[in-house]
């Protein structure tokens, strides 16, 4: 298997011949669905190819849906069974298809994408297109579109209760962008630090740059101020309005305290990510801290990634007026990364209210699937081995399963069972007795009509359940 | 003058009341065109308002077009002379009047807004958006969508002749964004360089991650490689076959002693930055470096915006196979930063070959606007003060004036004479007599019809083609 004879190619580039007799090896079940087919170094060496030319094939087999790749693990032959394996030529998307189809995806970035409002967003992308507007087609100014920061600054007043103005918000190309500035923006001795658990990429970001990095841990009314008070942190990373994974709602004493200990040191600064905070079923509204700031202290950060469609790359950050003075003088040759066609229809999308519309809309349908998922779990058997913690936030709950499985191979039969799944230690450093073995089930891309079998298939991973 | 009485107010936020003051005051004269206003903190201070306030109202006026913000110089009131006042709404796009609008702009980054192809554009642009498909909802890979990473491989092997694979290609929200990436990827201990003159944004990206940095100067022939062996640079940034601002193309002997630079020491790298290859009117198509390189050290960056239009933020890089394997243990993690739909639009508008064909058209374009601009010159009293150094390539060439004024006074006394230039001086910071009081001349953006209009304004800013 998988040595094939050059001589046999008749013309076209070596990869293709490659692909080509992969792919019909697969097709034919010369090699099996889950197998795993060499690293493109092996495979190289021993057809005395280059390692670009087996990449080249294997991308063409990923493409169509023949290989998957797996991060740090290789690549597997796909289960045709369960794709749709066109004769002719490949359909329109499957060249994209490079991600493992599950059953059920549970994990923390998955959302619902039929929700995405696609007929009014078009409506406006192709106003943006058709308008002609020299604006449009200029440099960007490098804060985004003043038309998108206004109506920003308006939604920010009217649902999230804070007043801001267009000129303290930059628009950025996804939030990770945001951080890689505001990073740059504090310099390189800068401490930065996040609750744990919490948001880790931030913590790879900020390690990129080679600055210091410490995570605080939580309890069950969040960051705690004594651990933040001993640590070295300068700036500290907070969602104190719907905290991830937990759900926890920072309680006003420690809002407060936390504002006490940015006050008391000039360089120390809070980034509120009020990420997610969109998706609160019960209660009141919970005001961002930036509303209690007095001092200037505080830097607003979401996204509309989350809350529209992955592949709109549309964040936001709001800057206290010193640090945005800071950004102007030291930052403001970095071009904006946002298309303006996107820019200018985001902005009419939110200020003709479609936005307010959506996130209701949303809010809705993810609190009936909270209340299906969580009432059909209850008819399942991973329910007698597991408890439900949640706090009316969020697309997620937490699952901690009693189980004798480790972490390590919940992972493995969840895979194996076509499950996609998280835990809480992919969020957290701190793992202990009582959050191990602890699923973060997010159901928002879970279709409504296949919960149970989905749970039902969960069940069966654990023995527990088996027996 | 600005002080206003906030009693006056009827209701409504301090910052309209302070915007609708001053705008009366530039309307009915009170206010002069080409008067500075106070900085947001004096007026703050004085009216004993919050600096935000004030940014507020500034913001509304600049993007109303009353005032012009002038980077480092502050705020100043536009001459309405040569603004369509409107008295009613604000027009669509008044409010992104956010920069001076020039007689004539000749700063290197400018180009003709009017050759985008915006039909066939806009037409992919729909055809993305009614598509439906998951795959341009679902979060994007991180390297880019797989059809346009192809359509770029398939676009470089016909047009540039070299032969990448899309896995080795990486897209992102501009240049600056990929350099960001490309300076986290060799680490924070690595020295950048650069040829001088040059693009001086690496340089500030690259200090701005606490990188060391050199630059190294050039002679007639390109980067002098004796100069960077006696360097420290790890890491090398060329245009070799454009060398900007000079249009110098590096000969092929300078391109192989470079490359033996690189083979030397395993860490040295070549970054061969072929931004406005596309343009050259004379001669053969000079081939990449990359395409000489059997040791996998050259990486290979070029970008759209400049030959599609700068709001479309699309760049790519092409990464030797051990750079990428290093990018994808390390960097996977960062989000694609450019949205789905543009993705799939530009990869459609590449492989069915408008692309091809929008280069093709634009450098007819920019050929005859150059042989005009040329002989427009040699009419004009400028011309007898002047000599021009240019070598058939890119949008631009070089005016070396020779006047008893300063850089200084001739940036000073352009501006006044409504016309932006930029010189030699900005791109270098060896700047000697002979590269001293000379002009980069962009003539990307100039009308055709005002060529001689713009170039006898030009005229009247030296003295010495008044006497």
């Amino acid at each position: 298997m998988l040595t094939y004879d050059l001589s046999e190619r008749k013309g076209g580039p070596i990869y293709k011949f490659l692909y080509q007799k992969i792919k019909e090896e697969i097709i034919e079940g010369k090699i099996k669905p889950g197998e795993r087919l060499p690293s493109k170094r092996a495979l190289a060496e021993q057809m005395k190819v280059g390692v670009i030319t087996v990449a080249n094939a294997y991308d063409l087999l990923i493409s169509e849906g023949y290989v998957r790749s797996e991060e740090k693990r290789g690549y597997f032959v796909q289960d045709l069974g369960s794709i749709c394996i066109n004769g002719g030529e490949p359909a329109a998307f499957k060249d994209e298809l490079t991600e493992h189809k599950y059953l059920a995806d549970f994990r923390a970035n998955r959302m619902s994408l039929h929700m995405f409002p696609s007929t009014v967003w078009n409506r406006y992308m192709r106003e943006a297109l058709s308008l002609q507007a020299d604006s449009l087609l200029e440099t960007v100014p490098y804060k985004g579109l003043y038309k998108l920061r206004l109506a920003i600054s308006e939604y920010l007043l009217q649902n999230r209760g804070i007043q801001v103005s267009p000129s303290q918000i930059i628009i950025g190309a996804g939030t990770e962008y945001l951080y890689s500035r505001l990073i740059q923006l504090f310099g390189r001795t800068c401490t930065f630090a996040s609750e744990d658990p919490g948001y880790k990429k931030f913590e790879a970001i900020s390690r990129g740059y080679g600055n210091p990095w410490e995570y605080i841990p939580i309890d069950d009314h969040g960051l705690i101020i004594d651990k933040l008070e001993q640590s070295d942190a300068d700036v500290i990373h907070v969602s104190p309005s719907n905290h991830f994974p937990t759900g926890i709602i920072m309680p006003i004493t420690r809002r407060k305290a936390l504002l006490d200990w940015a006050n008391k040191v000039k360089k120390r600064y809070i980034i509120e990510d009020d990420y997610d905070s969109e998706f609160r079923y019960s209660g009141q509204l919970i005001l961002p801290m930036y509303a209690m700031d007095s001092n200037n202290k505080v830097i607003y950060m979401n996204t509309f990634s989350k809350t529209l469609v992955p592949s709109i790359r549309i964040s936001y950050m709001v800057l206290p007026p010193a640090l945005m003075e800071r950004y102007e003088e030291t930052m403001s040759f970095y071009s904006c990364t946002v298309s303006s066609f996107e820019q200018y229809a985001l902005a009419k999308f939110i200020s003709e209210k479609h936005f307010e519309r959506h996130i209701n809309h949303m809010r809705n349908y993810y609190k009936k699937q909270r209340k299906r998922i969580l009432s059909s779990l209850k008819k399942v058997p991973l329910s007698e081995i597991s408890d439900v913690y949640e706090r009316g936030a969020g697309t997620h709950f937490l699952l901690k399963v009693h189980t004798r499985l480790t972490e390590e191979e919940i992972r493995r039969v969840a895979h194996e069972a076509n499950l996609a799944v998280s835990l809480y230690s992919d969020y957290s450093d701190l793992v202990n007795a009582e959050n191990q073995n602890t699923l973060v089930i997010n159901y928002a891309a879970i279709q409504p009509e296949r919960i149970t079998e989905v749970l039902m298939r969960m069940s069966e991973i654990f023995p527990e359940c088996r027996e």
